[in-house]
Parts: C-alpha cells; structure tokens; sequence
C-alpha cells in the first residue's frame, strides 16, 4: 500500500538537501523497498515570494493529509522585513500548531568519525547520546496575550504568555518515559520551578507520570542547571523532557556539543490518531537555511538524509531500513568524506551531491 | 567618610565564603584603605528556619539603605518542601524587584592558570572574557499573571507572563553600551524575536539605542543561536546584553566554558540616583549554595572575594583596591593554589579559609 510523504524544502540549502533524500527516495521506491507518493509545497520565505504568505492553506491541508511531512528549512536575510505574521517562521510554527505535533524528538549524537571537530573535549563528548524531548506546541510560542501595545510617549509594552495545562505536560512525559524505556531508563525533567509557575505545574505532573514507569529513573534539574552540565559532562544525560523555550535552547547546546550540527534530524509527533493509530509527522534537520551557502552546493545533506530515517522510524515503523540509512551515513563518515562543515585539517571535501551519492552508494551495496 | 556594608551570607557555603570576605575588609579597614561599617541579615532558608519568611521586612530596609549589598547564596534541599512564597530563592528574587537592580554584570572571565579545567579545547577559552548583561527586574520572573489555576478533572493550568516595556531594554542597552565602550566596544543583543512579541520590542529599542553609540557595533542575534555560538566560539563575543530568562542561561553556559565556575562574580546595578548619583548595588557569586559541600571547610571563596573586589569598583570607585583584590586572586592562581573545584591531577588541594589567607596575604605583601 502506498504511503504519501510531502516535501516543504523551505528556503536557503532546504531545497539542495532535499534534492539528495528525492534520490534516496527514488532508489527506495524502485527497488520496492517503499512505495511512497511525493508531493511538494512552498514554505517560508519561497512562499512568501510567490503567495504573500509563509505557507498557502492549500499547502497546510496537504501536510494534513500526508502520512509524513518532510521539511528542510525556512528563512534568510531577504525577508527580514515582511510584515511579523508571513515571517518565515511563521510557516513552521502553523504546521507544527495545526499537525499538533508536540512532541520533538532530538537526538544529539556525536558520530565517533566526528568527536574531533566538537568543541568540546574529545572524551567527553566520545559516543555521546542524548535525546531531548521538547514540547513543541505550547508554552510561551503560542499562548495569549501574545502583543505589543503602544502606551504613549513613545512606550510601549510587550507580552508574550508562557501557558501550560496539565495534559501538555502528561503527554510529553509520556513520550520521554517511553523511549527512555527503549535506551537508558533515565530521564531529566528540566524547568525552572524557582521562579515560573508553568515549572512547578510541569514538575508536579512529570513526578506523577513517573509513577507510571517505576524502571525509569527521574531526576528533576533547572534549566539553567541543565544548560551548565551539558556543558560540563553531557554524557551524564539519557533523556532530557522540557518545554517549548528551554527546549528550543537545550537541544541547540546538546547539538553544538556534538560537533556534529550539520548532521542531525528531528521528528515532531502527534498523538496517535484513536481509530486509525496513525500520528501525524514532522520531520525536519536540526540546523537552519544557511542562507550565506545556499546554491554553491556544498550544504551537508545528512541532517536531512537523518531526518529521513527518522521518518521511516516513527511514521512507517521500516527499522530495518531506517538502520540501512543511518548505517550508510556512519560508513561514510567512517570512509572520511566530508562536506565543508564537518571538515578538518587536510580532509577532502565533497559536495552536496557527492555526499548524497555517496550514502545511495552505501545503501545499495 | 564611613560607608556602608549589608552581608547577607544566605544558606549553604554561603556563611563559609563570606567569612573569608569579612577577614579581608577587616584588613582594609584596619589599615585605613576603606571605612566600612558592616551590618549583617539572613536570607533564604536560614531566615525562613529564623522567621518563617525567605527574608524578612526589616533585612530588606538594611539593604535599602545600604551602600551595597553583599550576597552569598541561597536554597538547599532541606527547603524544597517550604510554601512557594518563602522558598529560599525568593529572598533573591524580592531583593533584586526592591532594590531594582535591573542590570546584572556576569563577567565570563578564564582565568589562564585554569584554561585546562575548561571542558572546551584549551584554545577556544584560553584569554576568555565575555561580559553578559542580563535584565534583572523585568520579564517572565516578575511579569503577572503569574498563577496555576485548577480546571477540574484534576487539570490545571499553569501561566507566567513575559512583559517588557520600552524604558526597560533602554536603560538595560544603554549599561550594555556604556561598559562596551570601556572594553572591546562590541555588542551582541540576544532574543527570540523570532517567535516573541517581548523579542521584537527588545530588538527594536536596542537598535534605537545603539543610533547613541555609533562607535560600538552592535549585533543581533538568536537566543537559541547565542546559546549555540557560546560553546562553538565563544571569544567571537565581547559584551551580550539579554533578558532576564534567556540571561539566566546563557550566562550560566558562558560562565561554565571558562572552568571557572567557582570563580565568578557578578554585579546587580539600579539606576543612579537623579540627586546623589549614587545607584543600588548587590553583589553575588555566580555559583549557588552548594549544601553538598557545605560545613566542609572546602568551598572555593573566590567568586565571593571577586564579588566584593566588584562592589569596591562600582559601588565605590576604589578601582585601585578593586584591581589589587582581582591580581590578588590571579596571583595566588599562578602560584598554583587550588580548593578542590578547580583542582586537577596532583594539584595540591587547600581550603575554604587556606584560600582566603592566601588572598589576603597577597594583598599585604
Ligand atoms: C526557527 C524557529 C522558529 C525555531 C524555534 O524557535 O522553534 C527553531 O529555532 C527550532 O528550534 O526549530
Ligand atoms: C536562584 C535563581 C532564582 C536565580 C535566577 O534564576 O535568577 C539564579 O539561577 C541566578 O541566575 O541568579
């Protein structure tokens, strides 16, 4: 039975990485490995030039409609000044509002090829393994009040609501618990319940989902706590749950540790669907539209060959497949190609499409 | 002229680390290099054990009226169970609203003896200094509502406002620019305006600000990328001014790139007084209470030392003494001596008040 994906590119290199998994995806559906139907849409600023919008209602029913959403990136300095609302980000922020997918996974993974090129210390970042779980449609992204009013004089004043329910809360613990229970039974609960309200209610609720899963070991930590210990000694961490802000920073810093940013994917999830037990998808890299390289071919596609993999995971349940991917990523890394941005010394550099070659290489071997 | 002194020396090593401070201003004193009168409070946990409250009314007067005020740290976990509002960080918090010492200085400083203890390549901290101004009276630490509500059905619902208003970021920019000017003349603004009304405010006001300094170069960017940057690169900064919450982050993630957690200081600075020009000021280490460790003898004293080298800076204008009390510690460094924080291999190991002699003994010589 067919499966449909659909393709938002978005803006800067999002259309050159996606070309690389439209390869993979072609070999897949050749071979019969798959049999997924591709459409496309415009996201971000791409959309904005040709709709006026950051993303059509036509282009969001279709992600609606799709069995997975696979997106690249959104936004650059051409459209730093269209009006707040078609921003390019507003793009990504409907899709994930209007798919519900709350929660994103994003995993921070150093490829032991790479240890090298992180900041950090070689020995503490060495085969580093940490899944955030962000929150992803609530918290201060979307509550209300969200304005500026003007006050006279020249004042004015900002508000932006950070707004939580218990239900949020219970449902992304239940995401973190679950896969902590498929790697290192441990999660920490990260929030700042010293001084946000939204803390102490997030706190009391992911302390009584644990009760759920006596085998998983919880422990609480403050944001900012979090921020200094991944730092510090990151491999301490398994799993780490947080809302949509802390989330949007820790998972950055979890990243950047790595050295290995260019490379990695996320998934965004919504709850499973009562009747059909389908959730809707989200997949997108980690990194952004790296405006200032895009069109010169060099973009590094395994973030979003990775995030990919991600797709065959969690939406298509193709484990087997989804290793092939990650596998042949691992090989190649291995081989010592390299794209621009994971480069060192007198390593040779590849490019967009020589790196993608490359994986389709190792995949078909 | 006699000035006044208010030490409030909190929970913790707090009493341990402030000892040490108190040895050292009895030696200015005595020999007539300042007149200090010294007053002392409890805050936090030891005032709510003493009074029921996290500080009480009479403490906070002292440090109104005082010259400046000194702190250890507060919190711990025998009072993780006390009412919300007489949680040890409250004391903190009521004291930074009452005092209004909206701009905090957290200087990110490695010191070059400690580059090793980094968890970053040597290279990348090595002459590290980065000074974070962070807004201490404003945004989602004090904005209202700030209230958990129950829906029924056992759901509640949990909210905290972000607020800002233009006069706000103003005078914030304005301190960020001005101490720019005294260093590398460049700043780096750093919010989500991306997805935060509170963002486009702060971005809009820093740029007006900025036309009053066309001598510094003034740079936006991203809170999550700030984060990010901060432990790719973090020498590309000089001075980052940000908001209260994202401050809190970010200058625990600059603090813990330079190894020398233990080691800074900070500064909280109200506005000059339009009659006597003389501005609210409290002074803190940057590392917290640490009940671990405390009654141990063992607590490093000499982000508390720094602290009290900052107050003679800008609460006093003794810039000689202040540079006298940082070569002190610098010094004592270079020879080698250690508390069991900053320790590595077979680093001779002292203590609390061993480390405070030692200062203090540099400082005569
Ligand atoms: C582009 C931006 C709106 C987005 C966010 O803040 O969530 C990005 O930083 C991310 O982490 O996906
Ligand atoms: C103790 C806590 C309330 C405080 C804060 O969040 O501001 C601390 O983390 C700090 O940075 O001074």
């Amino acid at each position: 039975m067919s499966q449909s994906l659909f393709l938002l590119p978005g803006d800067g290199i999002g259309t050159e990485i996606m070309a690389e998994v439209e390869k993979l995806i072609a070999w897949t559906n050749e071979t019969g490995l798959t049999d997924f139907i591709i459409d496309r849409g415009l996201a971000g600023g791409v959309a904005y030039d040709a709709h006026g919008v950051a993303i059509t209602d036509g282009d969001v029913t279709k992600a609606l409609a799709a069995d997975a959403v696979l997106f690249g990136a959104v936004g650059g300095p051409k459209w730093d000044d269209v009006p707040y609302d078609q921003r390019p980000e507003a793009a990504l922020l409907r899709l994930r509002k209007e798919l519900a997918v709350f929660a994103n996974l994003r995993p921070a993974i150093c490829y032991p090829a790479l240890a090298d090129s992180s900041s950090l210390k070689r020995e503490l970042v060495e085969g580093l393994d940490i899944l955030i779980v962000r929150e992803l449609t609530g918290g201060v992204y979307f509550g209300e009040p969200k304005t500026i009013t003007e006050l006279g004089n020249g004042q004015k004043r900002a508000i932006d609501t950070q707004v939580y329910e218990s239900y949020e809360i219970d449902r992304i613990a239940r995401v973190a618990f679950d896969l902590a229970r498929t790697r290192g039974s441990r999660v920490h609960s990260a929030d700042k319940k010293n001084v946000m309200k939204s803390g102490v209610l997030w706190d009391e609720v992911v302390k009584g989902v644990a009760k759920d899963y006596p085998d998983v070991a919880l422990e609480h930590i403050l944001a900012d706590n979090a921020a200094m210990q991944l730092v510090r000694t990151p491999k301490q961490f398994d799993v780490m749950v947080t809302d949509n802000l802390f989330g949007d920073i820790l998972s950055d810093v979890a990243a950047m540790l790595t050295g290995s940013l260019g490379m990695l994917p996320s998934a965004s999830l919504g709850s499973p669907d009562p009747v059909t037990g389908k959730r809707k998808a989200f997949y997108e890299p980690v990194h952004g539209s790296a405006p200032d390289i895009m069109g010169k071919g060099i973009a590094n596609p395994i973030a979003m060959i990775a995030s990919f993999a991600m797709a065959l995971r969690y939406s298509f349940n193709m484990l087997e497949l989804a290793d092939r991917v990650e596998n042949a990523i691992a090989d190649v890394l291995e081989d010592g190609l390299r794209t621009a941005d994971i480069a060192q010394g007198d390593d040779r550099v590849i490019g967009t499409q020589e790196m993608g070659a490359a994986i389709l290489a190792k995949l078909k071997a």
